[in-house]
């Protein structure tokens, strides 16, 4: 058997049987031996920065890692973005980066460059496979340390001489080490400060349904609230699960839904800060006196702490739960209110959201509280181009349920290759291009930073109108069917006519903003 | 005056006037200070792949860098690719990478990552500012740098409050020192090599016009050969020059040239080596018995040693120059050796090639040696997705200048955003896509590399064919105008309508490949 033969069947034998693909000469071995094991679905990817995105995407409808498999350091490196965005969102995932033959390094050839420096800063675990003999170990390593608790990005850095040669065997995986669990006195420290000024700060496994069951006993039994963070990895909503607000990303909102609050705890999340600095603006975003209080690290078992939390002090109280509900589909201008509305009026049974809308977004939540069940994905690490690869990924990992893909324009550039991939795996993805011409953030970024604005220069830098871009040219060009949808009545037509049929469809919302 | 407004002053000061950006919002004061210096030009790009491949383009015609302004490690990363041929090329570029205030470092906020770790391993000089006071001198040491000779990727990273904070000043960039001249004793001992069995190994300055002339005088004097470095950085072409022939790509073709050589000597060149490493082929492409001589290392005097060589040695010796000649305007099907006698036959005076066509390349040289004079701009690094962006920076550099931008259809998927840029600016680029609906290359190397090959999934990962990519689409959702050409006629006809017609225009030339 050869190296390739063997990193592959670890994988699988691992349980990571998707491989997200976008290789060159040096992963020809690799490519080729998906013949040899049919039970590795390798999909391809027109560009690095799909293949991760849809990584996370996968993990985080799935649990389990999928893997990459990614070209040099240049291909590593259009990785990056994406690959930071999984390691916000502490998501499994396994790159499977090729390399040269370890006697071609020394040359110095053209693609030459330091890929483990790149790795190091997306990964939690990078390791250079040096023997094919060893190469089985190091796969089932990186799939174990991946598949920790919390997930991390594994980087295996794979040469050439390494997959071609024989003499490889397969290893396997050890099986997932269950999440740690919270000690008895920290439950202790948490359950006596639950009361009207408290706050449960939630994510990762909290705002699970069952984490948010929990917490929602917790919040009804104390007086305690509860607040989400505000870019989730992965947060139930809908019909029957708690209404949990996510904190809102402004800092000055943020700020005062988190005034008067005396106790902070944290719940699989890390204490709120400010996605950016402002010169009169503090970092911190809880007020300067509130206690901070650990229920549970990430990694650790929050569930189990907010239900043992919940059985102690609360163990007669009824969570609140959203009501099934869903707005009147809209009529007239399509803005971002009608379009949230349109999305909350029909939102199919057990959708996988994918929200990357930004500031098109924001009645995204209020809208769509009461529609049936549902998953939510955000842009966990901040970094844009994520929404089009998750929601690939997300589809792949999924195949039964439907995937909405709410996607701001500016941002889908980054990645709207992902487009060509759900059409060639004819995934059932319906995409809402948020389309306003602009990079509509970065001009009230602009004013926040206290920079002088309504300069006609540093106008145009956010300015996407010269020349428009044509998001249902692009999606055609990508294999994908595309409508313009410029009224309510248009979005809601073809929105409900993309959920019924299957594969791809993408539709660009032509929103009036402002009104 | 601001740290932004010191650090755009600055880079003009030091001639460095064109910025392609693509910022977020730790970039906003650079963007409000684009209004008080109207003397740089500061061009949007959708996605930074764009960004940092056109500086690349821009300094391959100009010879200064152009700054590129990047958002964070992910914007960073999304550029590293391009930044990687650019290292390679050894061109000059600074970027600019705005990161968090250096108070908000510590809170880890969710685009909080390892900014430095990317840019070493794409830049010869990495800075990141730590003062307002401090960080026109910052910039003027970046410029400088970058300027060196050899070019190097300076990386400035700029914390947003180093940008907002006042009492900045403007630094001086230094004079750019010259390249340094390459001892006697070193001319001595190459003159005493050259003969029939010696080939000189042309890169960088050796291959302009000033460089070919010289080593071509030598070459007629004393019977060496001249070989190109496959993948040169900008090589003068075409009727008037000599026509020097670029080292083969293909290892065993590359190993044929050099065959029976026994003295190669490198100007502005490294050794020979294999792009990648095969099983059974060795890396280093000259024969074993081979001496290597060095007369100018990248980033000395190589046309001055050439020249002084020509004078010792062939002081009479006229060079071989290309006649004028072209092919005749082909008819019928479409296929690489058509394709490449209509850009021969049409090719318009003073062109900039860019060429990214791949193995639909392969009759290109020979069809145009005989062409008007133009210049010639390949894939350096081997990173693919740099040709389009490089053809937006050199259309940039030289808005006098026709530029024709010859790029293969797989890699043009990787940064295909920078087709709206060329439209944004109005920029003269005539773009060809070589469209064989394959990762052609790849099919080749499968079976290079000895992996068994004709498996139906390993095929899979090299086809572009389902669905089959619309470039017309893709150019029209991207504002640029398009046709398709399925014959050579039709490409003869529509490459000649867009080369006179102004701004960019796309050709989907769908090539009939095997014949």
């Amino acid at each position: 058997m050869n190296g390739a033969q063997a990193v592959i069947r670890t994988l699988v034998g691992g349980g990571v049987d998707i491989c997200f693909a976008n290789p060159g000469t040096s992963e020809m071995h690799f490519v080729a031996a998906l013949d040899d094991v049919p039970e590795m679905r390798a999909v391809l990817t027109l560009f690095e920065g799909v293949a991760t995105g849809a990584a996370d995407g996968y993990a985080r409808m799935t649990g389990r890692p999928a893997a990459t498999l990614l070209h040099l350091g240049p291909g590593l490196g259009n990785g990056v973005a994406n690959l930071h965005n999984a390691r916000r969102a502490a998501v499994p995932l396994v790159n499977v980066v090729g390399d040269h033959a370890l006697a071609h390094k020394r040359l110095d050839a053209p693609l030459e460059s330091d890929i483990d420096a790149i790795a190091g800063a997306v990964s939690g675990w990078v390791r250079r496979s040096l023997a094919t003999s060893a190469v089985g170990e190091d796969v089932a390593e990186a799939v174990a340390t991946a598949s920790g608790a919390p997930g991390q990005v594994a980087t295996l850095v794979l040469p050439a001489d390494v997959s071609w040669s024989e003499g490889a065997e397969v290893a396997a995986v050890p099986g997932r080490r269950p999440a740690a669990l919270v000690p008895p006195a920290v439950l202790d420290e948490v359950a006596g400060v639950l009361g009207g000024s408290t706050v449960l700060f939630l994510a990762g496994e909290a705002v699970t349904e069952e984490g948010l069951l929990a917490a929602a006993q917790v919040a009804a039994g104390t007086g305690a609230r509860l607040l989400a963070t505000t870019f989730p990895t992965r947060m139930a909503r809908g019909a029957g699960v708690p209404d949990v607000l996510k904190l809102p990303y402004a800092p000055q909102a943020a700020m005062k839904e988190l005034a008067g609050v005396e106790h902070l705890v944290l719940v699989g999340a890390k204490e709120p800060v400010a996605f950016f600095a402002y010169p009169d603006l503090p970092g911190r975003l809880a007020p300067e006196d509130c206690a901070v209080h650990v229920l549970s690290r990430p990694g650790e078992d929050g569930v189990a702490a907010l239900r043992a939390l919940a059985e102690r002090v609360a163990p007669e109280a009824t969570p609140v739960l959203s009501e099934p509900h869903r707005p009147e589909l809209p009529t007239g201008a399509l803005t971002p209110a009608s379009m949230a509305d349109v999305v909350g009026a029909l939102l199919p049974e057990r959708a996988i959201v994918v929200d990357e809308a930004l500031t098109s977004g924001i009645h995204l939540s209020a809208a769509t509280a009461g529609a049936p069940p549902h998953d939510w994905l955000t842009l966990t690490g901040g970094a844009i181009g994520q929404g089009l690869p998750a929601a690939t990924g997300a589809a792949v990992a999924c195949p039964d349920r439907p995937v909405v893909s709410l996607q701001a324009d500016g941002s889908a550039m980054y990645t709207i290759q992902a487009l060509w991939t759900q059409a060639r795996e004819r995934l059932d993805v319906t995409t809402v291009i948020c389309d306003n011409g602009a990079y509509a953030i970065l001009a009230g970024e602009l004013q926040n930073v206290g920079a002088r604005s309504g300069g006609e220069r540093a106008g145009q830098l956010l300015d996407l109108g010269s020349p428009g871009l044509d998001f249902v040219a692009l999606a055609t060009g990508l294999g994908v069917p595309a409508t313009r949808a410029t009224t309510a009545e248009e979005l809601a037509e073809q929105f409900a006519a993309a959920l019924v049929e299957p594969g791809p469809h993408l539709i660009d919302a032509v929103l009036r903003t402002g009104s």
